[in-house]
């Protein structure tokens, strides 16, 4: 019976894909990517480029992202079908996202929109904020301690509110929110806590421990990750 | 140049290992496993057991799980000279842990003690909530939402302050505290809300949607996790 799938690929090694994942893509004859930018090339994509067959099908599709949910709408419900025929047809699919597919993914709703209609398997990967703290070899949490995993773009009393609670608190996306955590983070004298990682595992990986050097109007990668020690001592900070 | 390695298991499937930390351990000449009762079988080594040569020395280790402080730190320190020996002599270790290696692991432990003398690298894996989540194709957090992990051991404020504000919320290590969760959760109309799985990833796996037939005496596997999905209405419940 063919089967839909889908694959977390991790933050952007490609040997930081699970032994599954890897499988799964060697497997399929269809693999979708998504594409931020109409003609931009898929990171997904290149981080799995190692495991792609030669006699592959890669069908790369454009998800906008924009504040129109409409729009959205539409792109997924488009690709959804285009799924489905393929699986009805008698095809294995696999669908790629970067990180881990059940945190803040695209691939949720796709998924929703494909579990009714066809047969559908999810695949963890690493999420990058993971990656960040296994390379630099500081613990997220020990023992009783807690961690929780935020947007940058949350309100300000929701950011407040993790890092007083919290031992370890991510912050996702903040190159969209830099001004307004760099005065959280200043005025509870939490900089010199916090490390700031952009393109973990990539080449173009940037690491900053300690933040007292960061400029509100410093230009970050969409893919920078900041997490708060606020139990921890950095070394280099 | 001999280096140690931790490397993560993942949540219990071998195929949920990472390719980094399957080639590693494929490589090294003497692999460290943990094993918590004495005389005990080592889950982690059933996880990478495909992947060990048969030339490959293997050292099981006590890690006494008490709450004696003096009995722990005396049993990292043997450990460590043991593997700073190993590697001074010349030999690649790999130490294994079950999840994410800086996820509520005593592999912290051991890193703060060894990273000084010899050099290590510690590699990613999949932590049991995340792979709960994606078996269950159920979202840990889209768009604006955020996610906490706590353990179920933590005072009772700090939990309900989680659950007050926070999206999504995972609770590890339930089997200890379940009378406590149970009320908060009762309070707070959250039992609709909660998924409760034990041994995620392996043949034992258990999983509860929705926990209004759990009672309080009941005996749960020390692998037991509750996610508590506030924006999610669960199938099943």
């Amino acid at each position: 019976m063919a089967k839909f799938y889908g694959v977390g690929t991790g933050p952007g090694a490609s040997d930081l894909l699970t032994i599954r994942g890897k499988e799964i893509i060697e497997m399929v004859d269809c693999l979708y990517t998504p594409e931020s930018k109409k003609g931009g090339k898929s990171l997904a994509l290149q981080i799995v480029d190692p495991y792609l067959r030669t006699d592959l099908t890669i069908k790369q599709r454009h998800f906008p992202m924009v504040n129109d949910w409409e729009q959205k709408r539409s792109a997924w419900n488009e690709i959804t079908e285009e799924i489905v025929a393929d699986v009805k047809k008698g095809l294995n699919v696999a669908f790629i996202t970067l990180g881990d597919p059940m945190v803040y993914s695209t691939y949720s709703y796709l998924l929703e929109r494909l579990s009714n209609k066809i047969e559908t398997e999810t695949v963890s990967g690493i999420s990058s904020f993971c990656q960040i703290s296994n390379n630099l070899q500081i613990p997220l949490v020990i023992d009783e301690e807690s961690y929780a995993v935020l947007p940058a773009t949350a309100d300000e009393s929701t950011i407040r509110t993790a890092l007083e609670q919290i031992s370890t608190i991510v912050l996702m996306k903040v190159s969209t929110a830099l001004p307004k955590i760099l005065k959280i983070l200043t005025e509870l004298e939490l900089l010199d806590h916090t490390i700031l990682v952009s393109d973990s595992s990539m080449d173009s990986e940037k690491v900053m421990i300690g933040l007292n050097e960061l400029n509100e109007a410093d230009q970050l990668s969409y893919f920078s990750t900041m997490i708060v020690y606020k139990n921890r001592e950095l070394k280099g900070s």
